[in-house]
């Protein structure tokens, strides 16, 4: 046992309740967050400022009684650091300036430990965090899964289709695995490197995990995920490893789903029963309340109680099935984290 | 047995060859379909124009080979003329200038009969299409789902998050319930004069199913179809309908797919083995092939011959799993029409 319930519950040891975050928690729905992003001048600003990152990071578990902090970051500061050029127009998300399309723009790019060494200010904010959060508390790092950064660096910004990065997978499948494993060696040296500035979880985000058929989801995202998880086990298998692929319901039923890993995420897609019945002797198991509920306390507390049925208070960390909304009162937030606590024996 | 090889595959008879047509067939990836848009000035314009929409209707049918043809026309004319402002804006998509958000404003609607009078360009465009389309293709009429159209009706747009209807639905399910209803009572009018004008084939789209838990998909949506579906068929035994609810692979996992209605699409995001294990012997299934496939005619024969393998030419119609893109070559959609063709036995 360690002294930190929610690395406890990741490693399958029982806790005296079920721990909580919740996805996005050092996010905009909390006025203090808005406050400390507004000094930043911009999102970017916060991400490259560990100061403001510590801060913001260690909001919610003050405000709202998460028994683990994430750093805050972006996934797409790794391709930024890379070579791309990062920016965010207001109303319209990440852009990069000169997406990739060619074995050349590809080779251009920063790789490996060199580009993981240029993320400096993320372990720097580690470690202001980690001198700042209670020790009963747990430190999440994180990154996106190379399939969900290599959308934004095919496409160049969000997309509702993917359809460049798609007329790649489909016609030059070559081209997109070099993209992913470039990636993916990046991410290696890029988790190893926030676990020694003191992250205690890794979580692994796909977040666009569902833009891949069901049948190819292993090839192009799933198997690189697994890659830098058999690299960072290997080398600290004290540290859980959370993976959390959103929308993937079908790849969960077809019991696609392997890996030396600690947690699964299971989106709010994907029923908790299904996830318990197909992965819950394997992994432990991460959410899933549709974060919507979160408008209405009725409504969290139903969906609360529903998951708490289905698992038991076993092998469960209670979380959302994807990112708060920056429209959520923060009382209904509390209410979340309280509720989640209240059900599963906190005493 | 009819003279449409399409109206008999939905009713489970056999066939020569398993039809096949395409979401969005009559769409951007036609060069024939972008002059007469340009003719028309705008989208909505088309969809107000019969003779334009019949001849963008019959263009697939000519130029790519689909067996039936489905109406042009857009989902939200339903909202448009129970008296919602439509417009669309360039580059942004369908915007409605006054949203739902009360009683009052759901009050100020037409509702039932009275609304679907109203639609008779669209009764126009099926009498058009009717006379010109050859005697052996089908042609499909549609509608959205209510729950879709209500996201639209809401929102007052598209949206990522459906928050504003999230809120109304954990918040004020009652008013949300009221919405559906009425516009549910609209479409069954509206699917019956479609029916009366000509159509051989109703398909109901649910585009944003995936909005909803799994949990609750039945009581916000899926109901709400049944409902349409049981009218008709009670009226019309002889109009196949097809439900295509997109994305919803847990709702069928879970098996909460019922109702009287005879096809079922299968969206790309669900395996086509997965629906043939929990539907096939109930439905006849319709689908799935994954749309951005289309950018490689290697990439779609070998979906084709996989589909085809699961289904055996059986209980089942070729159909992309969502709507064809606009940037996909002419060329290569013909290769998948003729390719379904060729798997399937055709002479």
């Amino acid at each position: 046992m360690t002294n930190k319930l929610f690395v406890d519950a990741c490693l399958g040891k029982e806790t005296p309740y079920t721990p909580v975050w919740m996805m996005r928690q050092a996010g905009r729905y909390l006025p203090e967050y808005m406050a400390v992003r507004a000094e930043a001048g911009n999102f970017l600003n916060l991400c490259h400022d560990p100061e403001k990152a510590c801060e913001v990071s260690l909001q919610p578990v003050d405000i709202v009684g998460v028994d683990a902090a994430i750093m805050f970051s972006d996934i797409l500061v790794i391709p930024d650091e890379m070579g791309m050029d990062l920016s965010f127009v207001k109303g319209e998300g990440p852009k990069f300036s000169d997406p990739l399309e060619t074995q050349a723009d590809l080779d251009r790019l920063i790789g490996g430990e060199e580009a993981a060494s240029k993320l400096t200010y993320v372990y720097d904010t580690i470690k202001l965090i980690k001198e700042k959060l209670a020790d009963d508390k747990a430190l999440i790092g994180f990154t996106g899964a190379p399939w969900t950064l290599a959308t934004y660096m095919i496409e160049g910004q969000g997309t509702k289709t993917y359809n460049i990065c798609k007329k790649m997978m489909y016609a030059n499948p070559a081209l997109l695995h070099k993209i992913l494993a470039k990636v993916t060696e990046v991410v290696k040296y890029y988790m190893e490197k926030q676990i020694q500035a003191g992250i205690d979880v890794v979580q692994i985000f796909d977040s666009w995990a569902a833009a891949i058929e069901p049948s190819n989801y292993d090839e192009f995202s799933w198997k690189y995920m697994v890659e830098i998880a058999d690299y960072l086990k290997a080398k600290y298998p004290h540290i859980p490893i959370i993976m959390f692929p959103k929308g993937v319901p079908a790849f969960i039923e077809q019991g696609g789903v392997y890996g030396n890993f600690d947690v699964f995420g299971v989106d709010w897609g994907t029923p908790m029963a299904l996830a318990k019945e197909k992965l819950g002797e394997k992994y432990i198991l991460q959410g899933n309340m549709e974060p919507t509920r979160l408008y209405s306390k009725e409504a969290t507390t139903e969906s609360v109680e529903k998951i708490q049925q289905i698992m038991g208070g076993k092998r469960h960390i209670f979380n959302l099935g994807h990112g708060i909304l920056p429209d959520v009162p923060v009382e209904n937030a509390k209410h979340f984290v309280a509720e989640c606590k209240r059900v599963s024996g906190k005493k």
